[in-house]
């Protein structure tokens, strides 16, 4: 079984009580990758038997560092309305609350639609070679990233831009599914260390994912890259957010993805 | 009383338990504002004994109208950490959930800060008039707003741009708070008006807010102007998001803050 697949395993122990386990290959500096963790609460949602239509917004709050091991998401469905549902989650560690999260799903209907983020111009993802990532980082491994701005910096280098853009698929081409989708929304390494020139700690607070993909646009993708690009907001007393945009490599927005994030400087 | 103060006048009935009322001046098309929702939301932990330091991330998810009258919001901090506390808010009438919430408050620290998120280059407010609304829109009244781009459109006429930027201020000066900044983050009328050519039936359904600016620096904007600029990155099959943000007439970035809306076309 695939790693990412392997971390989406879900047992579903009550109408409102899933319980699932952290996977050793999603293991970020301290526990899991945000969003791996991101992902299995989409799944927890996708996978109810009450769920209507598919994700529409995603927010997740990540309050404390989950520790290896099995976790318990609590979910409730706190509104349902003829095209749209509100869910609730909260992941649980013993009595200890270690994420919690809103996801909107609801249904598509054909409209007038228009891209206005568009993609920026760069080099098809086989003219560029493989970038590596900070090497301690293992959930990076599951990734085949190349960057065409922004890469990972050298220590003391200082950019005046916060702007990273990368081709991302995972190394072994499975193909994306919303939780995939999930998962590469946070694929960003933080702002602040391409501004301050190094390694310095940060951890996502929040994450915020719209989706403006269906899922015949996410199964088109397939094992492909995607085309994603962030940039940070504001730094200001401690905190900074970070917008970033997904595309697909036909240029259509599947993902914008914001976060606010904590950093020591 | 300010009727922005009438609208965050809430009875603390239990531990978890506040209790408000809709303000006649707030109402939207249906329902309030949802600015106003958002602003009572914070207010709601803002006043909570157990609340520490101050918002960081706020996510509303409107789930169903807010009918004219009472309504309860439940709330609790699901973890308390050494410099940052996550709530999660339920606004109900009745049995009935019609506003989910998760809000993130914290300590500041002094840390290196810049803004790459610039104020567009605008007239200063004293020099643009102040603008017409949609008349039904009761809400509107409560500010003064002056668009320097994509002001309310003529019906039928189309743009190619989903931008608006404006100056805005409480009608009457009320002064900055974060409650106030809550509700101006949601200023911005549908994009979709804009890129359409006219009003259609359009309504957030997730909103999410970062506070960049601190208690001192809300309290420096006073009653002044503040400006904002709203754009949209994609419309898709019955929805669109939007990325804003507020700026100080200083330049300093106040929020940074997104939405997904559903519309009719």
């Amino acid at each position: 079984m695939h790693p990412f697949d392997r971390a989406m395993l879900l047992d579903h122990v009550g109408a409102e009580l899933v319980r699932g386990a952290t996977e050793p290959a999603w293991a970020n500096m301290v526990g899991p990758f945000g969003g791996i963790t991101a992902a299995v609460l989409l799944r927890a949602v996708e996978t109810h038997p009450d769920r209507i239509g598919e994700p529409l917004a995603l927010t997740v709050n990540y309050a404390a560092p989950i520790a290896d091991g099995e976790f318990d998401i609590a979910l409730r469905a706190a509104r349902t309305n003829r095209s749209n549902q509100h869910w609730i989650l909260e992941l649980r560690q013993g009595d200890e609350v270690k994420t919690t999260a809103t996801a909107v799903f609801g249904t598509h209907r054909d409209t007038w639609a228009d891209i206005e983020a568009r993609s920026p111009k760069v080099p098809a993802p086989e003219d560029i070679p493989r970038s590596a990532f900070f090497e301690p980082i293992v959930w990076a491994k599951r990734y085949d990233m190349r960057f065409t701005q922004g890469p990972i910096p050298d220590d003391g280098v200082l950019s005046d831009s916060s702007t990273t853009t990368l081709w991302v698929r995972d190394v072994e081409q499975r193909p994306l599914d919303f939780a995939g989708l999930a998962a590469v929304s946070d694929i960003f390494y933080p702002r602040v260390f391409l501004r301050r020139g190094g390694f310095i700690p940060a951890g996502t607070i929040s994450l915020t994912t719209y989706f403006h993909a269906d899922q015949s646009r996410v199964d088109s993708v397939g094992g492909d890259f995607v085309l994603g690009s962030a940039r940070a907001n504001a730094f200001s007393r401690g905190y900074f957010d970070q917008s970033a945009h997904l595309w697909s490599r036909d240029g259509s927005l599947l993902t914008s993805t914001h976060q606010l994030v904590y950093f020591k400087d």
